[in-house]
Protein backbone atom coordinates (compact mmCIF):
# COMPACT_ATOMS: atom_id res chain seq x y z
CA UNK A 1 0.00 0.00 0.00
CA UNK A 2 1.53 3.47 -1.19
CA UNK A 3 0.36 5.63 1.58
CA UNK A 4 2.72 3.15 3.92
CA UNK A 5 5.43 4.51 2.18
CA UNK A 6 6.51 7.26 4.86
CA UNK A 7 5.85 5.01 7.80
CA UNK A 8 8.02 2.44 6.23
CA UNK A 9 10.63 5.31 5.06
CA UNK A 10 10.64 6.78 8.67
CA UNK A 11 11.40 2.87 10.28
CA UNK A 12 14.37 2.50 7.57
CA UNK A 13 16.07 5.99 9.16
CA UNK A 14 15.85 5.47 12.78
CA UNK A 15 19.09 4.69 14.47
CA UNK A 16 18.67 0.80 14.34
CA UNK A 17 17.01 0.63 11.55
CA UNK A 18 14.47 -1.64 12.77
CA UNK A 19 11.63 0.30 14.53
CA UNK A 20 10.54 3.79 14.92
CA UNK A 21 11.90 6.16 16.97
CA UNK A 22 11.10 6.52 20.86
CA UNK A 23 9.54 9.64 22.36
CA UNK A 24 12.33 10.36 24.16
CA UNK A 25 14.31 10.35 21.09
CA UNK A 26 12.30 12.21 19.29
CA UNK A 27 12.40 15.10 22.09
CA UNK A 28 16.33 14.40 22.23
CA UNK A 29 16.36 15.66 18.30
CA UNK A 30 14.31 18.76 18.95
CA UNK A 31 16.00 22.12 17.61
CA UNK A 32 16.44 24.53 20.11
CA UNK A 33 13.36 26.44 18.56
CA UNK A 34 11.23 24.35 19.95
CA UNK A 35 12.01 24.81 23.76
CA UNK A 36 10.52 27.76 25.65
CA UNK A 37 11.95 29.43 28.97
CA UNK A 38 10.13 29.32 31.75
CA UNK A 39 10.04 32.05 33.64
CA UNK A 40 11.42 32.76 36.79
CA UNK A 41 8.67 33.83 38.48
CA UNK A 42 6.85 30.80 37.47
CA UNK A 43 8.82 28.47 39.49
CA UNK A 44 8.90 27.92 43.03
CA UNK A 45 11.65 25.98 44.71
CA UNK A 46 10.76 23.49 47.68
CA UNK A 47 13.67 22.52 49.55
CA UNK A 48 13.63 19.97 52.52
CA UNK A 49 17.47 20.84 54.38
CA UNK A 50 18.39 18.00 53.21
CA UNK A 51 19.35 18.38 49.93
CA UNK A 52 16.41 17.29 48.54
CA UNK A 53 14.52 19.50 46.04
CA UNK A 54 11.50 19.92 44.48
CA UNK A 55 10.18 22.47 41.87
CA UNK A 56 7.02 23.82 40.53
CA UNK A 57 6.33 25.31 37.93
CA UNK A 58 3.01 27.88 38.45
CA UNK A 59 0.10 28.01 35.78
CA UNK A 60 -0.43 31.49 35.01
CA UNK A 61 -2.88 31.04 32.65
CA UNK A 62 -5.56 29.65 34.89
CA UNK A 63 -6.62 30.51 38.65
CA UNK A 64 -4.93 33.70 38.08
CA UNK A 65 -6.25 34.83 41.46
CA UNK A 66 -4.38 31.88 42.66
CA UNK A 67 -1.39 31.67 41.34
CA UNK A 68 -1.27 35.75 42.49
CA UNK A 69 -1.84 35.03 46.16
CA UNK A 70 0.44 32.13 45.82
CA UNK A 71 3.31 33.98 44.84
CA UNK A 72 2.91 36.56 47.72
CA UNK A 73 3.00 33.59 50.11
CA UNK A 74 6.31 32.94 48.67
CA UNK A 75 7.75 36.06 49.24
CA UNK A 76 6.76 36.54 52.46
CA UNK A 77 8.22 32.83 52.98
CA UNK A 78 5.15 31.58 54.25
CA UNK A 79 6.12 27.80 53.45
CA UNK A 80 8.95 28.01 55.75
CA UNK A 81 8.73 25.58 58.48
CA UNK A 82 5.59 23.85 57.40
CA UNK A 83 5.13 20.07 56.52
CA UNK A 84 3.91 17.39 54.47
CA UNK A 85 0.90 16.44 56.50
CA UNK A 86 -1.03 14.50 53.92
CA UNK A 87 -0.29 11.81 51.63
CA UNK A 88 -3.26 9.26 50.16
CA UNK A 89 -1.59 6.51 47.94
CA UNK A 90 -3.20 6.80 44.39
CA UNK A 91 -4.16 10.19 45.12
CA UNK A 92 -2.31 13.26 46.54
CA UNK A 93 0.31 14.76 49.26
CA UNK A 94 -0.71 17.74 51.06
CA UNK A 95 1.72 20.72 52.67
CA UNK A 96 1.15 23.76 53.87
CA UNK A 97 0.13 24.42 57.99
CA UNK A 98 -1.97 21.64 58.49
CA UNK A 99 -3.75 23.85 62.00
CA UNK A 100 -4.80 26.42 58.94
CA UNK A 101 -4.39 29.29 61.82
CA UNK A 102 -0.55 30.40 60.55
CA UNK A 103 -1.35 34.13 59.59
CA UNK A 104 -1.45 35.00 56.17
CA UNK A 105 0.95 38.02 55.04
CA UNK A 106 -1.55 41.16 54.69
CA UNK A 107 -1.25 41.05 51.36
CA UNK A 108 -2.98 37.72 50.98
CA UNK A 109 -6.11 37.11 50.24
CA UNK A 110 -7.65 34.95 53.06
CA UNK A 111 -10.01 33.61 50.23
CA UNK A 112 -10.88 33.59 46.71
CA UNK A 113 -13.78 33.32 43.68
CA UNK A 114 -14.12 29.86 42.10
CA UNK A 115 -12.62 30.20 38.69
CA UNK A 116 -12.23 26.86 37.31
CA UNK A 117 -12.37 27.22 33.60
CA UNK A 118 -11.24 29.68 31.03
CA UNK A 119 -13.53 31.08 27.91
CA UNK A 120 -12.52 28.97 25.05
CA UNK A 121 -12.89 31.27 22.18
CA UNK A 122 -10.53 33.64 23.88
CA UNK A 123 -7.17 31.10 23.74
CA UNK A 124 -8.59 29.16 20.36
CA UNK A 125 -5.13 29.92 18.41
CA UNK A 126 -3.05 28.60 21.05
CA UNK A 127 -4.68 25.63 21.72
CA UNK A 128 -3.23 22.15 20.16
CA UNK A 129 -5.86 19.78 19.95
CA UNK A 130 -5.18 15.77 20.37
CA UNK A 131 -7.19 13.16 18.44
CA UNK A 132 -8.27 10.72 21.32
CA UNK A 133 -11.53 10.46 23.03
CA UNK A 134 -11.96 11.41 26.57
CA UNK A 135 -13.83 9.94 29.01
CA UNK A 136 -14.79 13.34 30.95
CA UNK A 137 -14.38 16.30 27.89
CA UNK A 138 -15.37 16.56 24.57
CA UNK A 139 -12.02 17.08 24.09
CA UNK A 140 -8.29 17.37 24.90
CA UNK A 141 -5.36 19.11 24.36
CA UNK A 142 -2.24 21.44 25.06
CA UNK A 143 -2.62 25.35 26.05
CA UNK A 144 1.01 27.17 26.25
CA UNK A 145 2.10 23.77 27.62
CA UNK A 146 -0.46 22.71 29.88
CA UNK A 147 -3.09 19.47 29.27
CA UNK A 148 -6.66 20.68 29.42
CA UNK A 149 -9.64 19.38 28.10
CA UNK A 150 -12.48 21.49 26.90
CA UNK A 151 -16.32 21.66 25.61
CA UNK A 152 -17.30 23.62 22.78
CA UNK A 153 -17.50 26.88 25.38
CA UNK A 154 -14.89 26.64 27.90
CA UNK A 155 -11.21 25.16 28.40
CA UNK A 156 -10.00 24.15 32.05
CA UNK A 157 -6.58 22.32 33.35
CA UNK A 158 -6.53 18.96 34.17
CA UNK A 159 -5.43 16.89 37.05
CA UNK A 160 -2.86 14.56 35.32
CA UNK A 161 0.22 13.27 37.27
CA UNK A 162 2.31 15.61 39.39
CA UNK A 163 -0.02 18.66 38.94
CA UNK A 164 -0.88 20.74 41.43
CA UNK A 165 -4.15 22.30 43.00
CA UNK A 166 -5.20 24.62 45.82
CA UNK A 167 -6.69 22.67 48.96
CA UNK A 168 -10.14 23.92 49.69
CA UNK A 169 -13.36 23.83 52.20
CA UNK A 170 -16.62 22.82 50.87
CA UNK A 171 -17.98 25.34 48.36
CA UNK A 172 -18.21 28.00 47.50
CA UNK A 173 -14.96 28.71 49.27
CA UNK A 174 -11.99 27.95 47.15
CA UNK A 175 -8.92 27.79 49.33
CA UNK A 176 -6.28 30.47 49.01
CA UNK A 177 -3.69 28.77 47.81
CA UNK A 178 -1.93 28.21 51.15
CA UNK A 179 -2.79 24.18 51.48
CA UNK A 180 -1.43 23.06 48.25
CA UNK A 181 -1.74 19.33 47.27
CA UNK A 182 -0.01 17.29 44.24
CA UNK A 183 -1.34 14.22 42.66
CA UNK A 184 1.14 11.17 43.14
CA UNK A 185 -1.89 8.66 41.54
CA UNK A 186 -3.65 7.59 38.49
CA UNK A 187 -5.39 11.19 37.09
CA UNK A 188 -7.95 11.82 39.45
CA UNK A 189 -10.17 14.08 36.61
CA UNK A 190 -13.27 14.04 38.98
CA UNK A 191 -11.43 17.32 40.49
CA UNK A 192 -11.29 18.73 37.57
CA UNK A 193 -13.43 21.89 37.40
CA UNK A 194 -13.50 21.24 41.32
CA UNK A 195 -10.92 23.09 42.58
CA UNK A 196 -8.76 25.03 40.92
CA UNK A 197 -5.04 23.76 39.54
CA UNK A 198 -2.11 26.49 39.68
CA UNK A 199 1.08 24.68 38.47
CA UNK A 200 2.69 20.69 38.41
CA UNK A 201 5.85 19.60 39.74
CA UNK A 202 8.58 19.66 36.98
CA UNK A 203 11.31 18.16 39.40
CA UNK A 204 11.58 15.76 42.21
CA UNK A 205 8.29 14.65 42.12
CA UNK A 206 9.79 11.64 44.01
CA UNK A 207 10.20 13.30 46.79
CA UNK A 208 6.08 13.86 47.37
CA UNK A 209 5.55 9.85 45.83
CA UNK A 210 7.67 7.90 48.03
CA UNK A 211 6.53 9.35 51.49
CA UNK A 212 4.98 7.04 54.14
CA UNK A 213 1.33 7.06 53.09
CA UNK A 214 -0.97 8.68 56.14
CA UNK A 215 -2.18 6.54 58.19
CA UNK A 216 -5.51 8.63 59.19
CA UNK A 217 -8.52 9.57 57.04
CA UNK A 218 -7.90 10.76 53.51
CA UNK A 219 -4.08 10.12 54.24
CA UNK A 220 -3.73 12.71 57.05
CA UNK A 221 -0.19 11.73 59.22
CA UNK A 222 -1.45 10.17 62.13
CA UNK A 223 0.19 10.58 66.10
CA UNK A 224 2.83 8.43 65.43
CA UNK A 225 3.98 9.44 61.88
CA UNK A 226 6.43 12.46 61.46
CA UNK A 227 5.51 14.74 58.91
CA UNK A 228 8.29 16.21 56.55
CA UNK A 229 9.75 19.43 57.41
CA UNK A 230 9.62 22.18 54.62
CA UNK A 231 12.29 24.15 55.05
CA UNK A 232 11.39 26.66 52.49
CA UNK A 233 9.71 27.42 49.27
CA UNK A 234 10.74 29.87 47.25
CA UNK A 235 9.71 31.83 44.27
CA UNK A 236 13.54 31.02 41.91
CA UNK A 237 12.73 34.52 40.88
CA UNK A 238 14.04 35.31 44.22
CA UNK A 239 17.22 33.68 44.26
CA UNK A 240 20.59 34.57 43.77
CA UNK A 241 21.66 34.48 39.70
CA UNK A 242 24.30 31.97 40.46
CA UNK A 243 21.82 29.81 42.44
CA UNK A 244 18.44 29.84 40.61
CA UNK A 245 17.38 26.98 38.59
CA UNK A 246 16.86 27.42 34.79
CA UNK A 247 13.86 24.99 32.95
CA UNK A 248 12.61 24.67 29.61
CA UNK A 249 9.50 23.07 28.45
CA UNK A 250 8.73 21.87 25.04
CA UNK A 251 6.01 24.21 22.78
CA UNK A 252 3.32 22.36 22.44
CA UNK A 253 3.05 24.12 19.18
CA UNK A 254 5.98 22.72 17.39
CA UNK A 255 6.41 20.20 15.44
CA UNK A 256 8.84 18.39 17.80
CA UNK A 257 5.91 18.09 20.14
CA UNK A 258 3.20 16.68 17.31
CA UNK A 259 5.52 13.82 16.59
CA UNK A 260 6.42 13.41 20.29
CA UNK A 261 2.69 13.23 20.68
CA UNK A 262 1.97 10.82 18.04
CA UNK A 263 4.65 8.56 19.08
CA UNK A 264 3.40 8.50 22.52
CA UNK A 265 -0.14 7.14 20.89
CA UNK A 266 1.42 5.00 18.33
CA UNK A 267 4.20 3.40 20.48
CA UNK A 268 6.50 1.40 17.45
CA UNK A 269 9.62 1.22 19.31
CA UNK A 270 11.32 -2.40 19.46
CA UNK A 271 9.56 -3.42 22.89
CA UNK A 272 5.73 -2.94 21.90
CA UNK A 273 4.23 -5.01 19.36
CA UNK A 274 1.01 -3.60 19.20
CA UNK A 275 0.72 0.29 19.45
CA UNK A 276 -2.16 2.01 21.16
CA UNK A 277 -3.33 3.95 18.26
CA UNK A 278 -4.71 6.43 21.24
CA UNK A 279 -3.27 7.86 24.30
CA UNK A 280 -5.13 9.83 26.97
CA UNK A 281 -3.77 13.12 27.69
CA UNK A 282 -2.22 12.47 30.55
CA UNK A 283 -0.38 10.18 28.80
CA UNK A 284 1.38 12.59 27.09
CA UNK A 285 3.65 14.59 29.50
CA UNK A 286 4.95 17.94 28.12
CA UNK A 287 8.81 17.03 28.03
CA UNK A 288 10.20 19.79 30.84
CA UNK A 289 14.39 20.04 30.66
CA UNK A 290 16.85 22.10 32.98
CA UNK B 1 -38.36 18.81 34.80
CA UNK B 2 -39.73 15.43 35.80
CA UNK B 3 -37.20 13.08 34.84
CA UNK B 4 -34.96 14.69 37.64
CA UNK B 5 -37.42 13.41 40.48
CA UNK B 6 -35.63 9.70 40.90
CA UNK B 7 -32.68 11.89 41.81
CA UNK B 8 -34.07 14.59 43.86
CA UNK B 9 -35.56 12.16 45.97
CA UNK B 10 -32.24 10.35 46.24
CA UNK B 11 -30.92 13.64 47.42
CA UNK B 12 -33.80 13.58 50.21
CA UNK B 13 -32.98 10.39 51.48
CA UNK B 14 -29.11 10.64 51.68
CA UNK B 15 -27.94 10.55 55.31
CA UNK B 16 -27.48 14.16 55.61
CA UNK B 17 -29.83 15.10 53.79
CA UNK B 18 -27.59 17.41 51.48
CA UNK B 19 -25.93 14.77 49.41
CA UNK B 20 -26.27 11.76 47.26
CA UNK B 21 -24.44 8.97 48.79
CA UNK B 22 -21.04 8.74 48.22
CA UNK B 23 -19.02 5.48 46.24
CA UNK B 24 -17.97 4.43 49.80
CA UNK B 25 -21.56 5.13 51.30
CA UNK B 26 -22.86 2.74 48.64
CA UNK B 27 -20.46 0.38 48.71
CA UNK B 28 -21.18 -0.09 52.60
CA UNK B 29 -24.58 -0.51 52.17
CA UNK B 30 -24.48 -3.53 49.82
CA UNK B 31 -25.85 -6.63 50.72
CA UNK B 32 -23.97 -9.80 51.35
CA UNK B 33 -25.17 -11.03 48.33
CA UNK B 34 -23.27 -8.46 46.47
CA UNK B 35 -19.99 -10.17 47.43
CA UNK B 36 -18.18 -12.65 46.01
CA UNK B 37 -15.39 -14.81 47.60
CA UNK B 38 -11.96 -14.75 45.92
CA UNK B 39 -10.36 -18.28 46.07
CA UNK B 40 -7.76 -18.93 48.51
CA UNK B 41 -5.74 -20.33 45.06
CA UNK B 42 -6.07 -16.61 43.35
CA UNK B 43 -4.37 -14.82 46.68
CA UNK B 44 -0.80 -14.75 46.60
CA UNK B 45 0.96 -13.27 50.21
CA UNK B 46 3.65 -11.27 49.75
CA UNK B 47 5.85 -10.97 53.55
CA UNK B 48 8.73 -8.83 53.54
CA UNK B 49 9.68 -9.96 56.87
CA UNK B 50 9.49 -6.51 59.01
CA UNK B 51 5.75 -7.54 59.74
CA UNK B 52 4.64 -5.82 56.25
CA UNK B 53 2.74 -7.37 54.00
CA UNK B 54 1.05 -7.17 50.32
CA UNK B 55 -1.64 -9.37 48.69
CA UNK B 56 -2.49 -9.88 45.33
CA UNK B 57 -5.12 -11.33 43.48
CA UNK B 58 -4.53 -13.58 40.19
CA UNK B 59 -6.89 -12.94 37.16
CA UNK B 60 -7.08 -16.79 36.31
CA UNK B 61 -9.50 -15.23 32.89
CA UNK B 62 -6.35 -14.00 31.31
CA UNK B 63 -3.28 -15.09 30.13
CA UNK B 64 -3.89 -18.29 32.28
CA UNK B 65 -0.69 -20.01 31.22
CA UNK B 66 1.00 -17.20 32.74
CA UNK B 67 -0.96 -17.32 36.03
CA UNK B 68 -0.56 -21.44 36.15
CA UNK B 69 3.55 -20.58 36.02
CA UNK B 70 2.97 -18.41 38.60
CA UNK B 71 0.95 -20.98 41.33
CA UNK B 72 4.07 -23.31 40.54
CA UNK B 73 6.69 -20.18 41.30
CA UNK B 74 4.46 -19.57 44.59
CA UNK B 75 4.21 -23.32 45.30
CA UNK B 76 8.28 -23.68 44.68
CA UNK B 77 8.83 -20.87 47.41
CA UNK B 78 10.54 -19.46 44.80
CA UNK B 79 10.15 -15.78 45.38
CA UNK B 80 12.05 -16.08 48.54
CA UNK B 81 14.69 -14.23 49.62
CA UNK B 82 14.39 -12.59 45.84
CA UNK B 83 14.21 -8.33 46.38
CA UNK B 84 12.43 -5.46 44.50
CA UNK B 85 15.09 -4.48 42.48
CA UNK B 86 12.97 -1.33 39.74
CA UNK B 87 10.98 1.40 41.52
CA UNK B 88 10.22 3.89 38.16
CA UNK B 89 8.45 6.91 39.41
CA UNK B 90 4.83 6.76 38.04
CA UNK B 91 5.54 3.85 36.39
CA UNK B 92 5.90 0.48 38.03
CA UNK B 93 7.43 -1.58 41.02
CA UNK B 94 9.30 -4.56 39.69
CA UNK B 95 10.62 -7.72 41.76
CA UNK B 96 11.76 -10.92 41.60
CA UNK B 97 15.53 -12.18 40.55
CA UNK B 98 17.11 -9.56 38.94
CA UNK B 99 19.81 -11.66 37.61
CA UNK B 100 17.55 -14.08 35.96
CA UNK B 101 19.50 -16.91 37.37
CA UNK B 102 17.89 -18.28 39.89
CA UNK B 103 16.53 -21.69 38.20
CA UNK B 104 13.62 -22.59 37.95
CA UNK B 105 11.50 -25.22 39.53
CA UNK B 106 11.44 -28.02 37.04
CA UNK B 107 8.04 -28.03 36.52
CA UNK B 108 7.38 -24.35 35.65
CA UNK B 109 7.35 -23.35 31.79
CA UNK B 110 10.83 -20.76 30.91
CA UNK B 111 9.08 -19.27 28.08
CA UNK B 112 5.34 -18.93 27.09
CA UNK B 113 3.04 -17.93 24.41
CA UNK B 114 1.97 -14.27 24.26
CA UNK B 115 -1.62 -14.51 24.94
CA UNK B 116 -2.76 -11.01 25.89
CA UNK B 117 -6.23 -10.84 24.89
CA UNK B 118 -9.19 -12.71 24.92
CA UNK B 119 -12.56 -13.28 22.02
CA UNK B 120 -14.95 -11.14 23.29
CA UNK B 121 -17.83 -13.61 22.60
CA UNK B 122 -17.06 -16.41 25.02
CA UNK B 123 -17.72 -13.96 27.60
CA UNK B 124 -20.16 -11.45 26.39
CA UNK B 125 -22.70 -12.36 28.80
CA UNK B 126 -20.32 -12.08 31.91
CA UNK B 127 -19.19 -8.25 30.90
CA UNK B 128 -20.42 -4.72 32.09
CA UNK B 129 -19.73 -2.27 29.70
CA UNK B 130 -19.58 1.16 31.43
CA UNK B 131 -20.78 4.28 29.15
CA UNK B 132 -17.66 6.58 28.93
CA UNK B 133 -15.68 6.47 26.01
CA UNK B 134 -12.08 5.59 25.74
CA UNK B 135 -8.91 6.69 24.59
CA UNK B 136 -7.43 3.49 24.03
CA UNK B 137 -10.28 1.02 23.16
CA UNK B 138 -14.15 1.18 21.21
CA UNK B 139 -15.43 0.48 25.01
CA UNK B 140 -14.60 -0.14 28.84
CA UNK B 141 -16.15 -2.18 30.90
CA UNK B 142 -15.40 -5.15 33.92
CA UNK B 143 -14.88 -9.01 33.40
CA UNK B 144 -15.81 -11.03 36.69
CA UNK B 145 -14.51 -8.11 38.37
CA UNK B 146 -11.60 -7.28 36.29
CA UNK B 147 -10.95 -4.19 34.43
CA UNK B 148 -10.96 -4.50 30.77
CA UNK B 149 -10.99 -2.99 27.25
CA UNK B 150 -12.29 -4.21 24.07
CA UNK B 151 -13.12 -4.01 20.38
CA UNK B 152 -15.94 -5.60 18.35
CA UNK B 153 -14.13 -9.22 18.70
CA UNK B 154 -11.40 -9.41 21.17
CA UNK B 155 -11.05 -8.32 24.98
CA UNK B 156 -8.12 -7.42 27.49
CA UNK B 157 -7.81 -6.86 31.43
CA UNK B 158 -6.17 -2.98 31.18
CA UNK B 159 -2.84 -1.48 33.27
CA UNK B 160 -4.70 0.25 35.77
CA UNK B 161 -2.91 1.10 39.09
CA UNK B 162 -2.02 -1.87 41.09
CA UNK B 163 -2.37 -4.78 37.89
CA UNK B 164 0.47 -7.09 38.11
CA UNK B 165 1.71 -8.02 34.97
CA UNK B 166 5.11 -10.19 33.66
CA UNK B 167 8.00 -8.48 32.58
CA UNK B 168 9.55 -9.78 29.19
CA UNK B 169 11.92 -9.06 26.77
CA UNK B 170 11.28 -8.49 23.50
CA UNK B 171 8.84 -10.25 21.42
CA UNK B 172 8.25 -12.91 20.77
CA UNK B 173 9.38 -13.32 24.75
CA UNK B 174 6.32 -13.22 26.87
CA UNK B 175 7.68 -13.47 30.31
CA UNK B 176 7.27 -16.91 32.21
CA UNK B 177 6.05 -14.60 35.31
CA UNK B 178 9.12 -14.89 37.58
CA UNK B 179 9.92 -11.35 37.11
CA UNK B 180 6.80 -9.40 37.91
CA UNK B 181 5.96 -5.72 38.32
CA UNK B 182 3.21 -3.49 39.51
CA UNK B 183 1.33 -0.37 38.05
CA UNK B 184 2.27 2.25 40.58
CA UNK B 185 0.90 5.56 38.82
CA UNK B 186 -0.62 7.28 36.41
CA UNK B 187 -2.36 4.21 33.92
CA UNK B 188 0.50 2.99 31.06
CA UNK B 189 -2.64 1.96 29.17
CA UNK B 190 -0.03 1.67 26.28
CA UNK B 191 1.22 -1.63 27.73
CA UNK B 192 -2.09 -3.23 27.45
CA UNK B 193 -1.99 -6.00 24.88
CA UNK B 194 1.76 -6.03 24.84
CA UNK B 195 2.35 -7.91 28.24
CA UNK B 196 0.65 -10.23 30.15
CA UNK B 197 -1.20 -8.64 32.98
CA UNK B 198 -1.81 -11.64 35.59
CA UNK B 199 -3.60 -10.16 38.55
CA UNK B 200 -3.73 -7.00 41.04
CA UNK B 201 -2.02 -5.81 43.94
CA UNK B 202 -5.41 -5.80 46.36
CA UNK B 203 -3.70 -4.72 49.73
CA UNK B 204 -0.55 -3.34 51.17
CA UNK B 205 0.42 -1.13 47.64
CA UNK B 206 2.06 1.53 49.25
CA UNK B 207 4.69 -1.20 50.69
CA UNK B 208 5.39 -0.73 46.87
CA UNK B 209 4.63 2.61 45.92
CA UNK B 210 6.27 4.39 49.02
CA UNK B 211 9.81 2.76 47.93
CA UNK B 212 12.67 5.01 47.23
CA UNK B 213 12.53 5.57 43.43
CA UNK B 214 15.51 3.80 41.66
CA UNK B 215 18.39 5.65 40.42
CA UNK B 216 19.19 3.86 37.00
CA UNK B 217 17.85 3.93 34.12
CA UNK B 218 14.07 2.42 34.19
CA UNK B 219 14.03 2.98 38.04
CA UNK B 220 16.43 -0.04 38.06
CA UNK B 221 18.58 0.11 41.98
CA UNK B 222 21.97 1.47 41.93
CA UNK B 223 24.51 -0.10 43.48
CA UNK B 224 24.43 2.88 46.55
CA UNK B 225 20.58 1.56 47.36
CA UNK B 226 19.09 -1.46 48.59
CA UNK B 227 16.81 -3.49 47.29
CA UNK B 228 13.82 -4.79 49.18
CA UNK B 229 14.17 -7.65 50.22
CA UNK B 230 11.38 -9.91 49.83
CA UNK B 231 11.17 -12.93 52.55
CA UNK B 232 8.77 -15.43 51.49
CA UNK B 233 5.65 -15.78 48.68
CA UNK B 234 3.08 -17.80 49.13
CA UNK B 235 -0.67 -18.69 47.76
CA UNK B 236 -3.02 -18.78 50.15
CA UNK B 237 -4.45 -21.68 49.80
CA UNK B 238 -1.04 -23.25 51.07
CA UNK B 239 -1.22 -21.54 54.29
CA UNK B 240 -3.02 -23.22 57.50
CA UNK B 241 -6.69 -22.14 57.88
CA UNK B 242 -6.03 -20.06 60.62
CA UNK B 243 -3.42 -17.68 58.91
CA UNK B 244 -5.11 -17.36 55.58
CA UNK B 245 -6.21 -14.14 54.62
CA UNK B 246 -9.83 -14.42 53.47
CA UNK B 247 -11.33 -11.40 50.99
CA UNK B 248 -14.42 -10.85 48.82
CA UNK B 249 -15.17 -8.58 45.59
CA UNK B 250 -17.74 -6.89 44.70
CA UNK B 251 -19.45 -8.48 42.10
CA UNK B 252 -18.96 -6.03 38.98
CA UNK B 253 -22.34 -7.51 37.57
CA UNK B 254 -23.98 -6.59 40.96
CA UNK B 255 -26.80 -3.49 41.00
CA UNK B 256 -24.36 -1.91 44.13
CA UNK B 257 -21.95 -2.32 41.54
CA UNK B 258 -23.66 -0.24 38.73
CA UNK B 259 -24.92 2.49 41.35
CA UNK B 260 -21.07 2.81 43.05
CA UNK B 261 -19.58 3.37 39.21
CA UNK B 262 -22.60 5.55 38.64
CA UNK B 263 -21.30 7.70 41.26
CA UNK B 264 -18.15 7.39 40.75
CA UNK B 265 -19.00 9.09 37.40
CA UNK B 266 -21.04 11.83 38.67
CA UNK B 267 -19.65 12.59 42.30
CA UNK B 268 -22.82 14.77 44.15
CA UNK B 269 -21.41 14.29 47.51
CA UNK B 270 -21.01 17.50 49.51
CA UNK B 271 -17.43 18.58 48.14
CA UNK B 272 -17.85 18.81 44.36
CA UNK B 273 -19.90 21.21 42.52
CA UNK B 274 -19.63 19.96 39.35
CA UNK B 275 -19.94 15.80 38.54
CA UNK B 276 -17.78 14.73 35.76
CA UNK B 277 -20.54 13.22 33.95
CA UNK B 278 -18.23 10.23 33.36
CA UNK B 279 -14.92 7.95 34.16
CA UNK B 280 -12.65 6.20 32.66
CA UNK B 281 -12.00 2.66 33.35
CA UNK B 282 -9.08 2.93 35.88
CA UNK B 283 -11.10 5.87 38.21
CA UNK B 284 -13.86 2.89 39.16
CA UNK B 285 -11.89 0.87 41.21
CA UNK B 286 -13.57 -2.50 42.20
CA UNK B 287 -14.21 -2.54 45.46
CA UNK B 288 -12.05 -5.82 47.47
CA UNK B 289 -12.37 -5.99 51.50
CA UNK B 290 -10.86 -8.58 53.76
Amino acid sequence: MRSLAPFLLALALSPTGAHALTPAEIVAAAPQSAWTDIPPEDLLVMDFGDGKRLVIQLAPDFSQAHVANIRRLAAAHWWDDTSIYRVQDNYVVQWGDRTEKKPLPANAAKTLPEDYSIVRKAVENRITTMPSQDSYASATGFLDGWPVAMNADTLWPVHCYGMVGAGRNLAPDAGNGAELYAVIGHAPRHLDRNIALVGRVIEGIENFSSLPRGTETLGMYGPNQTATPIQSVRLASEMPGETRPHFQMLDTRSRTFADYARARENRKDEFFNLPAGGADICNIPVPIRR
